[in-house]
């Protein structure tokens, strides 16, 4: 409500939030977390009456439902204004939208409490011509008990509470997800089977449930993050390293970067590469889970040793709208895959059958993709012996060889010109780190030859990397189209084409600097 | 910034708004319109100091740029927060995003005054986590001079106006959109041109400019409009028939439902249905417009005489995405033909050479796409000699022989099934009108037999119409699958599909009805 706090405090713990805020006398501490083993969110509700005198208070709750698909929600109004439809039953308000005609699925938010009313159709909620800023039924004080037909469903609670001086309460309310089996969506004809849901607020719908919930959460996060542990000195270090850092890469391994603030969550997998680089961080702590996304990564794989820019983690299919031609997305295959190795030790991993471009049919083990990545960008060096820049590489989105004029076009989908022959210093550089992973994994592998030649490979790029992509003082970025007429400039700091490409940083401390 | 007004007027009249407001003694009246001959929507702020003393009033605009496509803007935020451009040039705020790299287009906000400053980045103008109902800039009197880079841009003056007692003063703003030819983007390297905006600024940017184009833009409509009049003694009958109602028709025929409470303007075509009813209501006005889009229309048709459900009006190709198979569609066509032939007596349309689904190498005369879309009607019939329903046909969507259990598949794409032998009787009596439009106009291009042969169709489906559809009461809406095993009852008022397809309206005011 954007009221002015006597108090406030947010805190981020692993797997839970805390917001505390007072006012009046009045404090209200809400912790939101997910319970293990639970299709829902908790939250519960402190309220403390700091005060000498008795309070009454009344609560709103207030969340609104997606219609199941967020894009859809955006865009198609035709259909989602007006297919919106809740039950409410008890304390419980159930989101029901589709679930009549073609759907099994349901979500509800219900309170451990009576209610004294509720509402469940936002224009209601907040008002004709208003916002979520200035909500009419909590400043009125009143519920309005609407019914959401249609438009946007939300779900509100209003609970009366009383709170004698020096007093707290407790209350709890549950998001929840239920799916049925399509034989027990109904326990009468229109009426939803909402057993699961019943099950899910008698199992945690009160304090005590609750509060060994979010000790069991607890002793999860204790278990994952005592895989690895620094002892230091440095309080600071040590809390960064045995805790932020590795609670941040098992969220980014668990949801990429697919809603973020660069990413809407909508419409786009999960990046090929990015799912590599995540796995790199939480091999020590979810070894299992890093071997089945190693597996499903390669399994988007193409047979010609080039990747699905993205895959979608639902289906495990890449995603035919990007397509492949990211250079550099094979080699990351390589490197996730020497992490989880040389982390777990395991490396019958190498041998597990994979399909290519998830088809069943056409498989290899997990090495012989990690071979034909390696000669994919073996067999597509330019006219300096140094790797093709592809679709926006992991060499700050150059472009140099599919720069498009056309505004509708996306750089990850837009062709590379034929012509385009311009080179990448960065892509030499991995192709080095590669494949000596790689020849280390045959070497253990017992395939003496095989590593033998990667070795010589990567020796080869090495050598190439120094001599074309090393101007005695910096490393290059780039190499441009050779040749006398037409030739360009190879691409070092500050040139225009920092300026175009705008992400671009400088050459000085970005993909440059003294060699190692 | 939804303060209590002392007054409060909008008025909308052809092809303009104008909002009034009074607060304090200062009456401000803002008109909008899109003047003739312009890409840009003039903004004329009429402010009057209605007290007895001097006032010193502080103007803000504002206008948000969307970054050129909308869903885009909504769902690709590492693009578009990254991209964000603007100048600044004396009174103008040009909306520069992308045009360095790949656009040869630009918008632009002027106003015809001195600012004292202005705002380009959403966030500085409303302030960190608030919105647009409590704007900080304004609030606090104050601009800030903000320059967006990235983020959102928008344009936002800041006037000083000083008004005598009694006195009134106008700003002229004017939102352009300006595209230079590929060689003349530049007048310097880095410089934008911005010859085609100041053009229009001069031509528009007084008092007397605007009032000029005010008057145009009446004449306009009035010609439009002088085309069908009514003469009757009830005033608001003839300004229904002869204003509001082609008013609203032509702009329908102009945007579609394409952005509406509907639509959001995104994603879809123009529905052929939709565009070829659109047209009815305009062909006294704008004959011209309504022959080429006939045409276009006809264009998208397939060489089996049925027709995309949805043409991209700038491509004016037929939408890959919904495809055909919607019944009704090509009985529109003719409907819509025989519109046009009948107000203007133009039959040589008829025999304009029109490809077949946007191929020009597969054309054909309009009578023979006519000729096609009755055939293909005319060849899909039912058991009981009805034509089959389509997906979603104009028989308020019963979908009874394409109902999708899929939640994330649209009934427009769902395929038929198989065994879908459902039939429509509206679809039966929309046969019987265009079949015999059709035949008239024939036998008026001289094809007597041809007429003959449709006319006998016509008729046949009438007397099928008559003995299937028709209980002795009522017209029944459709008939399912036929035969004792699995036989279901037809589709009358009321039914349980009623309430599951949720759009459908009562049989007996809907698609029911006594028969005429």
């Amino acid at each position: 409500m954007k009221r002015e706090l006597d108090f406030y405090e947010c805190r981020h713990g692993l797997g839970y939030t805390s917001i505390c805020g007072e006012r009046g006398g009045v404090r209200a501490t809400l912790l939101a977390f997910v319970p293990l083993g639970f299709d829902c969110e908790v939250h519960r509700l402190r309220l403390e009456n700091r005060r000498r005198s008795r309070r009454r208070l009344t609560v709103f709750s207030c969340v609104e439902f997606c219609l199941w698909d967020a894009l859809d929600d955006m865009t198609n109004f035709q259909r989602n204004f007006s297919t919106g439809e809740v039950l409410v039953d008890g304390s419980a308000v159930y989101h029901l939208t589709e679930y009549r005609e073609r759907r099994n699925h349901f979500s509800f938010y219900w309170v451990n409490a009576p209610i004294a009313g509720c509402d469940t159709d936002r224009e209601a909620f907040v008002g004709l011509y208003n916002g979520y800023h200035a909500p009419q039924v909590p400043l009125s004080g009143q519920p309005r008990n609407s019914k959401a037909s249609g438009w946007s469903p939300i779900a509100s609670h209003c609970v009366e509470v009383e709170l004698e001086p020096g007093q707290h309460g407790e209350l709890v309310f549950l998001l929840g997800y239920v799916e049925n089996p399509e034989e027990q969506k109904w326990t009468a004809p229109g009426v939803p089977n909402t057993e699961r849901a019943i099950a899910m607020q008698q199992g945690l719908g009160t304090s005590q449930a609750v509060a060994e919930a979010l000790v069991e959460l607890r002793a999860y996060w204790d278990g994952l993050l005592a895989q690895c542990r620094l002892t230091t000195g440095d309080e600071k270090l040590a809390r960064m390293v045995n805790v932020w850092n590795p609670y941040q890469t098992l969220v980014t391994f668990n949801l990429a970067r697919s809603a973020s603030y660069f990413e809407s969550g909508i419409a786009r997998g999960i990046g090929f590469r990015d799912a590599n680089q995540d796995l790199l961080g939480v091999v020590q702590m979810v070894p299992d889970r890093a071997r089945r996304r190693l597996l499903d990564l390669a399994a988007t794989q193409l047979p010609d040793g080039s990747a699905y820019h993205q895959y979608r983690p639902l289906t495990k299919e890449g995603n035919d709208e990007i397509g492949a031609g990211f250079n550099d997305d094979p080699l990351w295959l390589i490197m996730a895959t020497d992490a989880y190795a040389k982390e777990t030790g395991d490396l019958d991993v190498l041998q597990e059958s994979v399909p290519f471009g998830s088809n069943p049919s056409v498989s290899g083990t997990l090495l012989e993709h990690l071979r034909r990545g390696l000669q994919r960008v073996w067999e597509n060096l330019g006219p300096h012996g140094l790797p093709l820049i592809g679709r926006a590489d992991w060499n700050d989105c150059l472009n140099l060889n599919c720069f498009s004029t056309d505004p509708d076009e996306s750089f990850q989908t837009a062709p590379n010109r034929m012509e385009g022959r311009a080179e990448s210093v960065l892509l030499g550089a991995m192709f080095v780190l590669a494949g000596r992973q790689y020849a280390e994994l045959c070497r253990r592998r017992g395939l003496a030859e095989e590593a033998e030649r990667a070795g010589r490979s990567a020796g080869q790029m090495r050598q190439t990397v120094m001599e074309q992509g090393w101007d005695g003082e910096w490393f290059l970025r780039a190499l441009r189209r050779r040749g006398a007429e037409g030739g360009q400039p190879p691409v070092r700091r500050g040139s225009h084409l920092h300026r175009a490409a705008g992400v671009l940083r400088d050459g000085r401390t970005g993909a440059g600097g003294r060699p190692r």
